[in-house]
């Protein structure tokens, strides 16, 4: 630690370092818990007698602003009670950060005060979330992964720990290559570029296609978060309309016609947020589309495992002869979310650009964590945990959609997912599902109010209830409450300016 | 694995199978070495009969395509010698990619391909390489890092394995707040930001306040890949020449005086590639002229763990009193660079900017890395650590100048490390280090041409030599072989039209 010294002050130098570590604790630049370096050390290195230190120590423990533990040494406490904080030296030339801010930083900003603006506090105990977007992580496989990675480490560590080169570990790709073939999606093991999810993977694809002012088509209602990325590179978004078959190839093609945006993106496996899972000829009226005007398509291929049909459907990338469709791939929701793994699968002239906006955004995703999956997916630990999870969450949406069905008033209506984990509610007319939600709460159940998802803003009357991380045996409960605010709300609708958005995934 | 099977086709379908999977290995997107689907398995997804499967197998291992192994399946082997390839079916609409590319994409390419045009081929065995600027992979604490990567899932692994809140794993903040202060440098827990290393830094900082045509000031040489990144989104750089107290403060005030950059980009301590540190007062005159001109000062941080003089010098950070510096660190030096570990600490108006910058570009940081990371500090192991890398780049250091002195012709200058890992030598009047490295090579010796380092592409009379990496009993071989071609090349200098640049780190 550096303490400033002044050897020419009256003030006794342990009485220097006792001040100085009093600002220190009060700042909180010291948190409470933290161990002081030892006297001995601390003297060293300031060039002091040990004694010094210790009386300055003393000093501290004696006001409690820390305590000593014999034979451990001394600990910070925090500051006592009535300790005046220390005024920060105001900067004599602050920085005005806001006017320095890039385009992007401030629709960033601007897009997350919205969000801000309509947070809700954090959920008490009790309540009922169908809220989360993300996988149970009471499934989740630890143990064995963390074999897995204790074998890749003893066995490779070194490697794994040194620089790598971008594409990624080559027995993961090697084994994506094999696994995207049940799916029916062709690509070589060189092709596929290893990213830190499927968030990376929008990032990557935005900035290597995105300038200011470009469009974007994209499918509505959609994952917020993609929305996000594409807006804060300057993109504005074509929303194109979805039935339960998926995006309406009319409303792609008359668009189409009138724009050029600058690739379309959806997802047509598995939808987040409505579970839903596009028709094969949609499938052909898109592509068919999108290659006669010469616009890329973003494919967000949550993949064919988490399908609870008898049989996945292919993903676009699978089907595309033009070569046309950019595949986004992740391990988020078939393994952990934490990993932050995913893959991307692009047309070689557009693969070579994605690979080289990786390596400046980030040089490689960790290999050490590609390594370990990789060592869980070959012993077939992934395939026996996909089918456990599929069968699980399959319950669960059974669960969800029969209490719907049981509990719900009858003109409130939703989408029955084949896939995913989770499906949209649409409130009867003049219900808003955002306004309603403080009441939801307050009832012990929350949802992701429907607006996010929407590029319009409309879509107020519609709400996420995502069935993957709530317990089966909560589920009708959960939906049992939910029923009874919809019923209450329509004799007393909420007012629109209470809404409130819960954060989404 | 989906085969398009076509039952009223008059080829049986034991062919039809045959043949697609002839083509799937042919195309290499099934790799020698993969294990085909289990007949029943096959059978059972295509809706044929098992012995239909079987038959499709034994004919792909009778014409050498694939390898039964008994009792453990068939197996991919290639295709076998004379197997013409098919043909791809051509695209009938295919995408130009390259007109979709953005501004971005654009100028990374153009660097890119400037950089590949001048790549040297892989390195023989036998060279020795004083190229890579990264840490000796033979001193990693491999075994003790897995112990703590295994207790951290095993005790928190379902929490570290889920969706994880952007700012990081709030007891790595913690120590790293503590960390900090040894170096005078003080931040609390919650002003840092967990990144994927300094290179995610970069980008974070280049994405919050660049916009094209934006300047960016860097201090001359530099570290290419700062320079990229910057000039990927669109800004001119504008050199400030060093000399071996620092970025020179005369020439950093005329060019403010001139002209209004959005940063200055520096590494103050163990720069790269000179391993020169800045001088106290040199520190003190850019931060005046900064906070003077309202200029942000993005410093590199490097820091003082790996230092070989008798006392690390404080960050910039730590002598700001304007609140001007944001500081990038990274454990790429001090640990392990394939983790991807680095943070950020900014100005608070700027933190939330750059917090909201990282979760649009990939959610979060691995807390698996980040919560083994802090195990392993917590316990002191990586002060252990480099107490030990430090002792022994200092040694590598002292025999890398000694030799050099030894063996250089005396118009041969170089930079004296006090920190990092590498040094810049500079060849006589005419020489140029580029055209010189294919003789080098030949010669037994590999270094890292120093133009790269340089904005404006001067620099060819220098080379960086980086001994982290090098064998401490190789070193003095390879200065000698190094001594021998920059001797030979003065009595026969090379054409510069041979100019080859290694990679860099």
């Amino acid at each position: 630690m550096q303490i400033p010294l002044d050897r020419d002050k009256p003030v006794p130098l342990a009485r220097q370092i006792q001040a100085h570590l009093e600002r220190l604790i009060t700042a909180r630049l010291l948190a409470p818990g933290v161990k002081l370096p030892a006297t001995r050390e601390l003297a060293q290195s300031l060039g002091v007698n040990r004694a010094t230190v210790a009386l300055a120590y003393e000093e501290l423990v004696a006001a409690g602003w820390a305590r000593a533990h014999v034979g451990q040494g001394t600990f910070v406490a925090g500051p006592p009670a009535g300790a005046a904080a220390p005024a920060a030296p105001p900067a004599a030339r602050p920085l005005n950060w806001s006017a320095l801010l890039s385009r992007s930083a401030r629709i960033v900003e601007s897009d997350g005060e919205r969000a801000r603006a309509a947070a809700p506090g954090a959920v008490r105990d009790g309540v009922i979330s169908f809220a989360g977007g993300m996988p149970d992580s009471g499934l989740f496989p630890t143990d064995a992964f963390r074999r897995a990675l204790n074998e890749v480490v003893r066995e490779e560590g070194e490697s794994l720990l040194q620089y790598y080169p971008v594409g990624g570990y080559p027995p993961l790709r090697r084994y994506l290559a094999t696994y995207l073939l049940r799916f029916g999606l062709e690509a070589r093991a060189e092709d596929i570029l290893i990213v830190n999810g499927s968030q990376q993977g929008f990032d990557l694809i935005a900035r290597t296609l995105l300038d200011p002012g470009d469009a974007v088509a994209i499918e509505q209602p959609t994952y917020p978060r993609a929305m996000q990325v594409f807006r804060s590179f300057g993109a504005s978004l074509l929303a194109v309309d979805r039935d339960a078959a998926g995006p309406r190839v009319d409303a792609f093609e008359r668009l189409l016609e009138r724009q050029v945006p600058k690739f379309f993106y959806c997802q047509p496996c598995a939808h987040n947020p409505t579970g839903l899972t596009i028709r094969r000829d949609v499938a052909a009226g898109l592509l068919a589309a999108a290659a006669r005007h010469q616009v890329p398509v973003v494919e967000d291929g949550f993949d064919g495992s988490l399908y609870y049909g008898a049989r996945p459907p292919a993903p676009l990338k699978a089907l595309d002869r033009d070569g046309v469709v950019v595949y986004i791939g992740t391990f988020s929701k078939v393994l952990f979310p934490g990993l932050r793994l995913g893959w991307l699968v692009a047309p070689p002239p557009l693969a070579e650009r994605l690979r080289a906006a990786k390596q400046l955004a980030d040089l490689h995703t960790s290999a050490l964590i590609q390594a370990a999956v990789h060592r869980f997916c070959e012993r077939r630990l992934l395939d026996r945990h996909v089918a456990r999870i599929a069968a699980e969450y399959r319950r669960r949406r059974d669960t969800l959609v029969a209490a719907l069905k049981r509990r719900m008033p009858e003109d409130v209506t939703w989408t029955e997912p084949e896939g995913g984990f989770s499906l949209l509610v649409t409130l009867p007319a003049g219900l808003d599902a955002g306004a309603l939600l403080p009441r939801a709460l307050e009832r012990g159940v929350a949802y992701t109010p429907g607006a996010a998802f929407w590029v319009d803003d409309s879509g107020e009357r519609t709400l996420r209830l995502s069935f993957s991380s709530v317990p089966g045996g909560k589920i009708d409960e959960g939906v049992r409450r939910l029923g009874e605010v919809v019923r209450a709300a329509r004799r007393r609708p909420a007012h629109p300016v209470e809404r409130v958005a819960a954060p989404t995934v």
